[in-house]
């Protein structure tokens, strides 16, 4: 398997995370099939689109990877005949595991795709952030709440941010790319998951 | 009248419409004037933006056509005395209609559009869905709605999807653009029409 | 001090002010400490960003003036142990002075820097108006509200674009840049002010 292969399996495997996701929260507001597929779809590919913008990176990597399109697609089509063959119950919690995948894999992906194009450390740190966070940001916007990464005092967008130190210091030490992002998405996820777990929590500002 | 004047006043009423949808969603809102143009601003020019920063197409159809933002101003300036001196009630029925038309007109437009800039055709009908449902969508959001093409279970996006298929099919046969943007955007206006008329609604997802 | 120097000195003014403005609004909504920085790097960099990727201008001015990124950080997580340690309350009202000044700095040095990249004066302003009000209404619609610049009947976006056809004519009449936007800016930010302390309205569509 090349590198390149291999970043995009893991590229994949977020894109499904966050497409699961967004998906599993329109079909709890009773959106319709299309609705549920859109905001799939834009939970998934928001970030890493709003990131190619900024970037000015064409093709898209979902233009390019043409192929997740459909699978999305057929997910979101198949997914609930499945569901309701076997009555299983989707809750919030089981939500956190693949969202924790999604976020440590596309910030460490985000963060190492804008070093490698030429940005400033701090500014590819942020394009891993916005890979990671903007996709959730959008789906709880279309479906009319406060983005939950914002407002949840959980350590959400602060992981991506400092794991994206992470893959800047690795590539700053000449690992190999594929090391790099995937130690960096592993701590990430680790540290996610510990973070839901033990209900780590961020300070509110109380000023106001 | 050549193709390329043709297709542009195709996408005026495609324009027209969804900018009047912005203007009278505003307005019910109680938004203020500005609010009320820029809701149809928005509603207008939002799909359409989208896409011409995704297939990285300067200058902007609204840049290019500048006429176009004259005109939606002075309508959405001059809309309110025009309404107030013939006690015209907008019922949400009313609406249905251009709308309609700009659904058909954008969808159609845009995919061909995609298409011609060498898209893929799966690019390229997204790129339709994403100029016909972008604008309803920001308008939604605005007005700090559930975006109605996602939520309320009548064919919408899947009608500017299935068109763009359409689209791509005329194409595959060699029909000229002229008649494959008219064709496939009166066969979605039809069907959306048939759709409001006759109730067609969409599954939700129901597992959870 | 050279011209550029001076354009991005009142630039990082403009930032400062907005990013306050949507500090303080995620504050007041309970968001947490990184919703808070999040919500005022939006408001602060989310109109520029915007016009810089409809101009198709890159290096956008916040990776080409990192330090305002960082400066943004600094002040985002020290603000609170400041107000904190001072129990001072920031009422509604004190939000206006520091958004006046970002409404005049981002609309004249939008439509400025849109003018000078060659965009005629109907787009040139309209750019303007897009640097002044989308970073606001973002934050808004993140804090999930209606945009107070659509709704509240207070000239705001319409002094942004009254204000631009002032740095068009200044560009017309050959005075230079420096002139031509601090004068624009001085007048918005009157006028502004005025508007808010004489509670100047816009009327209300009442058609429906």
């Amino acid at each position: 398997m090349t590198l390149e292969t291999f970043l995009i399996s893991l590229e994949a495997l977020g894109v499904i995370a966050f497409a699961l996701s967004g998906i599993i929260e329109a079909a709890r507001k009773k959106f319709d099939l299309v609705g549920v597929v859109m905001v799939g779809a834009i939970a998934a590919f928001g970030g890493g689109t709003l990131r190619d913008v900024l970037l000015d990176r064409r093709p898209f990597f979902w233009i390019e990877q043409e192929l997740w399109v459909w699978l999305l697609i057929a997910v979101g089509v198949s997914l609930p005949f499945f569901f309701r063959a076997r009555h299983i119950e989707i809750s919030e919690k089981a939500l956190l595991v693949p969202d924790a995948f999604g976020l440590g894999i596309f910030a460490a992906g985000g963060t190492h795709l804008a070093l490698v194009s030429g940005q400033s450390p701090m500014v590819a740190v942020l394009m891993g952030v916005i890979t990671a966070v903007v996709g959730g940001v959008l789906r709880d916007v279309l479906v009319n709440e406060v983005p939950r990464a914002f407002h949840d005092h959980q350590p959400y967008a602060v992981i991506a941010f400092a794991g994206g130190w992470l893959v800047v210091l690795f590539d700053f030490l000449f690992l190999p790319a594929s090391v790099s992002v995937l130690a960096s998405a592993s701590v990430m996820v680790l540290v996610r998951l510990l973070a839901v777990k033990y209900g780590w929590e961020l300070k509110r500002w109380r000023f106001l």
